[in-house]
């Protein structure tokens, strides 16, 4: 018997198939048309099945934000792993050897504390580990802050024999490509008047994606959300609001007044994530009602204005503010082509906060 | 061998069960000395062991949100469950009827389509359901708008075979306590002179339990975030900084310049909640730290206002804006009296989406 998704109970996240493999196929296609190797960060999907499809249409390998997110990779036969988080303390240093062991690892990190530790532990582990400089490149999150401090830490992991430098990394800030090429590409020329030439260069993000070739240092490329897309994405030229795979099945369970109507998803369905937009996401079918306001299990809805209003136990589809942290609130997603539910994927490295 | 906080990695949630005593503990000689009866809500911390040690305390039952929270707190022991939410579909209509035969279960509405597919299901499930009429006393949620339709919906429920009239539930708006009590006061008389008068008047909310008893036809309170309490909780006065038992306990992972650190819990951690506070949580030790950005997995710091700046690699404790989503994004929970670590906590109601 076909399984479809008025068969499935609300709320349910759907990731429709079809545009994963569009969403997928699409910024392969713009990477090997540009000599960019993609190396997708698996934090907004989680799930082995999706990280697997990804390196079969062409990735080189996967990012995890997490070691625990990267051990559940590795479990599910993912083997060439960036782990894009300066670790610290001997509980993730002894998992680390574990994984280092057992797939091909490359780590970052921004600072000498993080840079000591690893390397008194790949030392004691007989092993070395090719470490990327993280840098920041403008977007102001973790990274050393000038190509001056790129090269000194490069210098340092040179000169530590349980780390080998592979490169550098950055998450570039909103729309600062040119600003990112320019520091990448000082960077770059210091170390190679240094004889310390990075093998990779990665830089990341689906808002940079499709203008990611104009950062003439890079070597690879590291997007999240492009395999799902959201509101968000939409909303700065990513693909359409019809690009979007991951999609929130609700109900209305109440019309308390004219103007206003409930749905079955809240923030913990949902995320309270806005991104700077206005409302917590859209609804397809009715697209000029508003999410105006969440609170834990309910989305409240404004009617006001829309002439078209669904009723008490119709069901519509949100597209999300922001898929990754959707993703995150859920154990499983509902695999769906068009109206059919082809499987259940369970979110597997949803969890893994350490 | 004593387990300590400091054995543990980080991010961790630690919830101090010293403090969960006191928290409790109050809020039950509070509900004593007035006459109410506590009913909490278990959406805060999702865990079977807190919602029994809450009904040891006094509390003559729970309140679950979502029918999957009810089933797990059902399966753990709870025996007396109110589940405050419109039930609609086959789906949940077939659980729910497997719930009421093994818990005394109330359930809420507001309307007549959820009204009429309840009293379908229990009728041919050969049960009569004890129902709160739902009412909007202010705070815009679900919820019936005026007295008059609390009459006519409990009129309707007392008709129907399948369900009783057991009376009427409301989250109150915040702090609007005296219009709560006028509107339930009047919606009680009018039900009373049609010979109707409510068993149960369910008022909520941590923020309204200190003067739950100014609601005069209240009868029960479901409080949810006093038994961790939280930044918002101690920013409306309930309580201190010091009653919240949840916090944080996270690592400073990077120090790119001398005005921020970052911290290894971002949004995926922390939640995204601001509920109208600046930042997104306390650091304990560092008071003048501020938590002004999440990515969604680090915490960015602003340490301008700061003199005393933590190094990387020190721990440090965060009080979150809102208990309630962090509870839900983590898998597990660490008790702990003071240094020492007592157990560890499956949040097993977490995910329960349905």
């Amino acid at each position: 018997m076909a399984w479809t998704i008025d068969d499935l109970d609300t709320p349910a996240v759907l990731v429709d198939l079809d545009r994963v493999e569009a969403n997928l196929g699409r910024a392969q296609a713009y990477a090997d048309q540009h000599g960019l190797r993609l190396r997708p960060h698996i934090k907004t999907h989680k799930i082995p099945e999706l990280a697997h499809r990804q390196v079969a249409l062409g990735a080189v390998g996967i990012t995890c934000q997490k070691l625990g997110e990267a051990e559940v990779m590795a479990d599910h036969g993912l083997d060439d792993i960036l782990l894009t988080y300066n670790l610290l303390g001997p509980a993730k240093l002894a998992r680390l050897i574990a994984l280092a062991r057992r797939v091909r690892l490359t780590v970052t990190l921004d600072n000498q504390v993080v840079a000591r530790g690893l390397d008194a532990a790949m030392r004691a582990a007989g092993l070395r580990l090719p470490v990327l400089i993280e840098c920041d490149t403008g977007g102001e999150r973790c990274g050393v802050q000038r190509p001056e401090e790129a090269l000194a830490m490069a210098r340092l992991v040179d000169g530590l024999p349980g780390l080998h430098f592979a490169g550098l990394m950055t998450y570039p800030a909103k729309g600062g490509t040119e600003a990112t090429a320019a520091w990448l590409g000082e960077a770059k020329a210091l170390l190679a008047a240094a004889g310390l030439e990075p093998t990779i260069v990665s830089t990341g993000g689906t808002p940079d994606l499709y203008r990611a070739h104009r950062v003439g240092a890079a070597t690879e490329h590291r997007p999240g959300t492009y395999i799902y897309s959201d509101r968000f994405q939409a909303s700065v030229g990513v693909g359409t609001l019809d690009d979007c795979a991951l999609r929130v099945l609700t109900t209305v369970v109440s019309r308390p007044n004219e103007d206003r109507l409930v749905l079955d998803a809240g923030s913990k369905t949902l995320s309270g994530d806005t991104l700077g937009l206005e409302g917590y996401g859209h609804v397809v079918e009715y697209p000029q009602l508003a999410i105006a306001k969440l609170s834990e299990e309910h989305g409240h809805v404004s009617a006001a204005g829309s002439n078209a209003k669904p009723g008490i136990g119709e069901r519509v589809t949100v597209i999300p503010n922001h898929a990754c942290v959707v993703s995150n609130l859920h154990d499983v997603v509902y695999a769906v082509r068009g109206e059919r539910v082809e499987r259940v994927l369970p979110v597997a490295a949803r969890g893994k906060v350490t």
